[in-house]
């Protein structure tokens, strides 16, 4: 986690690099800082808490430089606070690191360093980098790119770096591993950020660093090269991210405006793909690896958090549709174990952003193992995507509410896009639910505007349950992980315990949990398993549970059996997910922001997973 | 759920009848009655609450009797109240039912019943089925074992039913589908209930009654026929059950009691099957069938709760040592899928009572599919073990605590068991680590006996915690399904909400909930993921959680990191589940003693799940 900025060239570093910190506090926001050169020195302001406050710090200082970095803060070693809060001094002052990733190896380095008289004033790894670079180059007389690099190939874990010396007014030194780290080239200046955010204003000319690789801008001029020191040519491509992409437009938060974007961006992750009319549909980036899809005798699909969910629906829809076996794993769990991987397997890796450290570990793990990837990404160019062999992009434009809501449905849609391919080429599916599968598609976005129309009603309902202390969500089948997923939204937003289970499962445990209390979320849609959540619903209002059902419009028997209903139009139960996910998005969003909770920013989370 | 007993002879039927439903009580007890036939008439006497309440209710009443039957408990349809508690009595009060199961058409019964001039009493199934035998009974003037054959047959669902009738002092009719029923065969007197335990105190002849098959005793005379009326012959056999085995010898509860047990009945899961020092493992019940599981491509686990734990820790263990990809379903989601059966697959089920009907459920799809299926199942001659191919009985001895704890790790041993004969038998293990694991198995118990003698120190802790309102437990690799299972415990003998997570999962969602009232029990052993559940701790701790950690002994690390450390003996990463849930059972069985929970048994909740 945590965002990094740095700019060299003509203008105002400060205000810059600190509107480019708010683009990135998606990615952790417990702490602020900023490091200036200029004719005072290296300076550095840190605060704890969001980039506001770090702002309202500096507000009256003088603080003119046209170099300049900063960072906001995802805590990994070290509470967060002001002094734990990036940038870090070396030892004599002289350089400063900002840093995102883990140094796993940092507490064997700084015992050594300790032994040389190195004091610390943090907790946090970081630091330890910065003081061994700076030994290295006073050990070595070596220059501070050679020093970067030798202590680079030390280091154990992963890093994206900016390193900027009070030597030189026109250097920054960056180097990545694992986590993002984007070069804007504009003219006579230069920008490096976490991604591409804080830099489409100034120039659309970006090179991605890759993994080893450490770029020097001295001088005016850019240079990359490997940890090994060969020189490489950096790749220029142009960004396609439009300004407005990245604004509020009118919502209070970010993640309102995504959730009710969501016709839009399933409309997007569709586009060009599917025409029911004529039975057509085609996914680009998976053209020459379809049959490798369709005739793979078992899928591995890996994720986290909310990508997980997907994966799961997707188990589901791939297992019925294309009769392939289908495993989900956790990208973190899979990476850890010697995982079974035989020819003619497939793995899918999910990620929104396509920087999820652990799933970037579990596809390389896989391919080591000769399985063929497929990359499910949003982020057009990100690692995932790249390290994958084929894929399909979900389109769902730049999602910055940290609580994951468009980018999920867009994965579904893309995945129940590849189930339905493999599908049509396997034989598995007839003609004519094809067809009708495509067509039902083409209608969603229409369906999902629908239930936004609903946000009232259900804006009501959470008014009722602001001060619930626990929710637990229940379904069945495809609806099981939009329960997980449901509870997953109220948890990371609101911070009330909720949890999602499989609504059978209940009565193995957590039916001891339910009292007067307890509100209880069921998906209990008119599918097939809709006669068996009604026993589940029975066995809850038995133990006096407040129920909340979300179910198909024009259902009547469950209006006298629960506390609240919440209707949804009817859909083929394989698209059932896109639908019945929205009103939970809607529900978690309106309880946090009742309990006055941060919506966009919820506490000790951040929006891209870049540390495993 | 629900237990049932009923008896006819020359003993005194109500105090029988109520010792045989405390037996029973960890089916269900939310409310308990028992009906009893003598010169008065048919008397139905039933309370809200316990046996024991029933009991307070009794005092002082004249109930001489020969004949009774009595119930108790677990709510499906209605509230456990007075009125929703059984026997019901038929609509003229000369019938009376107990029933176990549920009645899934009951709803179209009832409307019928009602236009015919039925009146109901409560909000039951149960109550409607008794009304439509009497109804047939009056409708077509047949006899009352002809009307309950009748009715059966009209009857949606499942059920263990006995039926009294006013006519007949001498006569009980009993059917079951899905739930179990148990005849005692004595010398001129016949005993039923649902399982063996309020028998065996008579008689040791018994005789387990089949699906679609109605019993009738009626004259001293026990009769079997099918619902489709063809006579068949009672399979009269012994049973090995031990009065003592169901007692709970000086421990506050049973769950303690298990919990200290396990030495033992891990010992007894493996005894006459592994000789370490001979390299020696035999399954018997698995001989004719280990080629298969070893020549299996694909092995797919069902199970429920706790059961569904012991799969998942299974899954790591097939996976790593005999190289068979395995899947482990919820069995509830598995029946209500279409899932893929090939050739060569193997289904696992687990249950610890053998009658779960969920997983009762999936043996009998997967069946259907082809599939050839183990079983593994601690009640001996449960539906379970009879409807498997092949399997081992776990032998933890009979477990009453509704909460499973010995259950589990026998469970585990039996399948690590599985897995090894496997892996020897497919060749993808080495003879030295087979004999390892082997040696570490019978050094086992011992082990656990150590973690046992830590239970005052666990129950300090669990006196911290005491008002804990939420949990949180975290754990990677094999000790992730313990983080599940620890959490579950917790759960459902205290109610305090608590869940299970893999710890790297935690920062894309929960950690959100992560503060300084948060408990975070992490299962940090020394194992090939520990380094990464260290940093997973400090970014909890960074976040001011309150981390408790199970750690392998001698372990420095993390006495400074944490706030409370509970040292377990090293053992083989591969059986170290067996070890780390320990503590956590301990942990949750101290908290729930000291919030004054019933930890016998929870509210809501019943031992064995006979309904789906």
């Amino acid at each position: 986690m945590c965002g990094i900025v740095a700019y060299v060239g003509h203008r105002e570093a400060c205000p810059l690099v600190l509107k480019g910190l708010k683009r990135l506090e998606y990615r952790g926001y417990d702490s602020a800082g900023v490091a200036l050169l200029n004719g005072e020195g290296l300076n550095v302001y840190k605060k704890k808490g969001k980039v506001a406050d770090l702002e309202k710090e500096l507000a009256g200082k003088e603080l003119t430089a046209t170099i300049g970095m900063g960072h906001t803060r995802w805590a990994t070693h070290g509470e967060p606070n002001d002094i734990n809060a990036h940038p870090h001094y070396s030892d004599n002052g002289k350089l400063a690191i900002i840093h995102n990733g883990i140094i796993e190896n940092y507490a064997t380095l700084k015992e050594n360093l300790i032994r040389k008289g190195h004091e610390f004033r943090s907790q946090t790894d970081s630091e330890v980098l910065i003081h061994f670079i700076e030994e290295i180059q006073k050990h070595t007389c070596c220059s501070l790119e050679e020093a970067v690099r030798q202590a680079l190939q030390e280091v154990v874990g992963a890093y994206a770096i900016v390193v900027m010396s009070e030597d030189d007014p026109t250097q920054l030194i960056a180097a990545r591993k694992g986590s993002p780290l984007v070069i804007g080239v504009g003219d006579g200046e230069f920008f490096m950020a976490s991604d591409a955010t804080p830099i489409i204003e100034y120039t659309k000319d970006v090179v991605y660093l890759n993994d080893y690789e450490v770029a020097v801008i001295k001088d005016g001029e850019l240079k990359v090269m490997t940890l090994d020191n060969t020189q490489t040519t950096p790749y220029i491509q142009k960004v396609e991210l439009e300004l407005e992409a990245i604004e509020k437009g009118g919502f209070d938060h970010f993640m309102l405006k995504e959730i009710f974007e969501q016709p839009r961006s399933i409309a997007d992750s569709m586009r060009g793909r599917v025409k029911a009319d004529e039975g057509h549909l085609v996914l680009g980036g998976l053209r020459d690896y379809l049959d490798q899809l369709a005739s793979s005798k078992r899928i591995v699909i890996v994720g986290c958090g909310t990508s997980w969910h997907a994966g799961l629906v997707a188990e589901y829809i791939f297992e019925e549709l294309a009769r392939i076996p289908v495993e989900v794993e956790y990208a973190s769990e899979f990476r850890y174990r010697n995982p079974i991987i035989a020819e003619r397997d497939v793995v899918i890796a999910i990620s929104q952003s396509g920087e999820t450290a652990d799933t970037l570990a579990a596809i390389e793990l896989a391919k080591s193992k000769g399985a063929t990837i497929f990359g499910v990404c949003n982020v057009v160019g990100s690692s995932i995507a790249r390290a994958t062999h084929a894929g399909a992009y979900t389109h769902a434009g730049p999602e910055i509410g940290v609580a994951s809501t468009k980018a999920f449905t867009a994965q579904v849609t893309v995945l129940t896009l590849m189930a339905l391919s493999a599908a049509k080429r396997k034989g598995t599916i007839s003609d004519t639910l094809f067809r009708q599968l495509l067509a039902e598609l083409e209608a969603l976005p229409a369906k999902v505007e629908k239930v936004l129309e609903g946000a009232e009603r259900i804006k009501e309902i959470a008014y009722i349950f602001t001060y619930a202390r626990n929710f637990i969500y229940l379904g069945r089948g495809l609806n099981f992980p939009v329960a997980l997923e449901g509870a997953l939204k109220l948890k990371e937003i609101s911070y009330i315990h909720a949890e999602g289970y499989p609504a059978a499962e209940m009565k193995h445990g957590p039916i001891a949990l339910i009292d007067e209390d307890m509100p209880v979320v069921f998906i209990a849609t008119k599918d097939s398993s809709y006669e068996k959540v009604v026993s589940n619903i029975q066995e809850v209002k038995a133990r006096k549970g407040r129920v909340i059902a979300i179910a198909t419009e024009g259902e009547t028997q469950l209006q006298s059996m629960v506390d609240f209903v919440i209707e949804i139009p009817k859909v083929h139960d394989i698209l059932m997910p896109l639908i019945s996910v929205i009103p939970l998005q809607l529900l978690a969003y309106y309880v946090a922001v009742m309990r006055g909770r941060n919506v966009d920013q919820p506490r000790n989370l951040a929006k891209s997973v870049t540390v495993e």
